[in-house]
């Protein structure tokens, strides 16, 4: 997450000032301009959210996934990356599983490349329309962003922070506008060290401590696997670490719910909390779009990323 | 197939009217809307004809297959779905192994669902455009479609009827437009009694005796694995149920033979008869694009499903 | 490649005044037509830039590949593209791991069909951009595109020459404009008489011998399972036929290096080599995108192909 905070509030704007635009005069800005998807890993909702803010300003798309493609026959990123290029992308949007990857295109090509999640090290876009989820659950206008917007908000990430790059690029991105960022989890799924994360940011292992203190939850999804390898009991972590009815009516009342997703239904969260009147998933998602439409047409504009 | 014999005749009219469209015009018509096409299983011309209709219509349209997305994280249906509608998508075209998946879906979302073959369940967009194929067949418009309209008319429906949602939407629909339905096939292949069915059906064992009596066939795809499975000789089968050049000209010299596709040459339908003067299988492809067209139209109208 | 000379030099002319021409206005030049690519092979390249260049026309694209599709169920390449025909589709660009393909599809719809590689057979649209590219590279305009304006040139393609069907597009369509091919790579995987491949075309084992006498220098992917195959050893082919630092220096300073993609860096081309001074490798991918839309709109005009 390399956005200033000013830049922040610059894509938060665009956001807001897409998303009120007539559709037909939106799907000029863009007209015929070409964006590339590339894809290395499976994704529904960050894939579908570029794709449609791509076309929903009028750029052509194509979609390259490694299912598909020449990266079955060993193709390297860089040389897929000119490929795009050459071919007239004028910005390709990468996930990748390898921490670092955009950054690599980036260089080799000297496009544009809005990074759809890198290994466990980011998800920016994420970050960017969760703070929009925020920003709209309390009240608070994009033009108002500023490194002390969220003073005084604390907020818990609960599951495996260590391996999501969603935490991660939250946790870096919410302190730095004045939030405070509490971690909590299992030891073996948190950070050693809450400062390797950053400032602003605390451990807590006892999950409803946290959410005592939180104005906002984010969940995070629970591979079962990924347990079973820590030998974690899976009861054990429900007990401890699920969002469920009843803690969050003795805990957290108040707090809306976010979930990155996929979610786990009866894992990580229960179904009652997903769809109850606290659950901020789907207008997470919705969000996904208009963030996404600031950031395509800021990246074909030819500012810095 | 839920809908009332005045609203088939709205769909078809509807078809008869966009396919005569000028295509620019034609594609204002849903400009920049979205459509969000889901398939659980693998198509080519149920996929391919929906995203041309919505296409043509000037929608942006999304494909999600199970191939390259977060169902093979195990996302549920529901969440997919709820995704897809935060995503934008005003109308979502779902295929599912799974009977009855089209209705959950729209419970859950809220949106229109076309459905594009549940399990064995239903596929009511093939029947509409075998609908179409046979009343241009026979010379009937659409704006005659009334619970009369095909009474006197004779349809066999011939092989793996049991398992096949194509046959199941047409079967509930001929009828109630005043066509007798015959079912034919091996006793293992065939619902046990026609009432199942519903009325306007009898079940006849003899392939030469219900083609004698049809004005219309439609043959079915046969698995080879499913006979197997079922202890049938392949060549048993054939001799009894194949659409060959000396049977047709035997018992149904001037019969319009349709099939839904993917035939299989040489097992239940033989080339000559495919490719011959009376087969209307591309008739039938070319009356999906319309149709679907009607159908996409009509859901983002916000009209009933 | 069943081009006449003048064809070449009208595509050619028309690749270049489309890709002059302003996008919003040439996307008006197939608007809402319908291109379907079926893809029976992995591919990045041609796949994208046939549906970039599509596109770019306006046309509706759809794509159908063997992933995804009723091809799983065992539909035949006939059957398949009958129903992309009644789909509406006015053009297919086939890629099919089987020779002759795109002329038994073509036969078989009567639908232009545009060949994306078949087997081991061509890749013609491969060999006009590369004949684009070798033209640019040597300061001939299209127009002057003859039966002599490649004389005196001389164009060394090495590697698996054998199974390449860039190799033998480019060997059958160079010596007709004039050029002198030579075919260079171990005994194994050349043709054993260069007169099978054409006139115009010789054979030299050396690869520095070619390269002295060569004004372009091809080099083709390197399968290290096919070389295994043939118990050649690795390190001895890179020694005798890789295109490194060295070698280029010493035997073609100032000859252009051509590619088609995708490369194995370290095999059959060194990174130092593919990313240098005379690398042409990312201009012949960007030839693709224009050469194909002359070839979609030469299509749709209904030319001969």
């Amino acid at each position: 997450m390399d956005f200033s905070v000013a830049e922040v509030r610059q894509i938060l704007l665009a956001a807001d000032a897409l998303e009120r635009e007539d559709p037909l005069r939106r799907a000029k800005r863009l007209a015929k301009r070409r964006v590339a998807l590339l894809f290395y890993e499976a994704s529904t909702r960050t894939r579908t959210s570029f794709e449609l803010a791509a076309k929903a300003l009028g750029a052509d798309t194509t979609l390259v996934s490694s299912l598909s493609s020449s990266i079955e026959k060993g193709e390297s990123l860089k040389d897929t990356g000119i490929t795009l290029q050459a071919l007239g992308a004028e910005c390709i949007i990468l996930r990748s599983p390898y921490s670092g990857a955009p950054y690599l295109l980036a260089q080799a090509t000297g496009l544009p490349v809005l990074n759809a999640g890198d290994g466990m090290a980011e998800h920016p876009s994420q970050a960017l329309l969760d703070l929009r989820t925020i920003l709209q659950l309390l009240g608070i206008r994009a033009s108002a962003i500023s490194e002390k917007c969220l003073r005084g908000i604390t907020l818990t990430i609960c599951g495996d922070v260590l391996h999501s790059r969603v935490a991660r690029s939250n946790a870096l991105l919410l302190p730095r506008l004045g939030a405070r960022v509490i971690l909590c989890g299992p030891e073996q799924l948190l950070p050693k060290t809450a400062e390797r994360m950053g400032p602003g940011i605390t451990i807590e292992r006892d999950f409803d401590a946290a959410l005592r203190q939180s104005k906002i939850v984010m969940m995070l999804r629970i591979q079962a696997e990924r347990l079973a390898g820590l030998s974690i009991d899976l009861d054990d972590y429900r007990r401890r670490y699920q969002a469920n009815a009843g803690r969050i009516a003795a805990c957290a009342p108040k707090a809306p719910i976010l979930h990155p997703g996929p979610i786990i239904r009866g894992m990580e969260i229960t179904s009652e909390v997903a769809d109850g009147p606290q659950s901020a998933i789907a207008r997470q998602v919705a969000n996904g779009v208009p963030i996404r439409m600031a950031l395509v047409a800021r990246a074909l504009k030819g500012g810095k990323r």
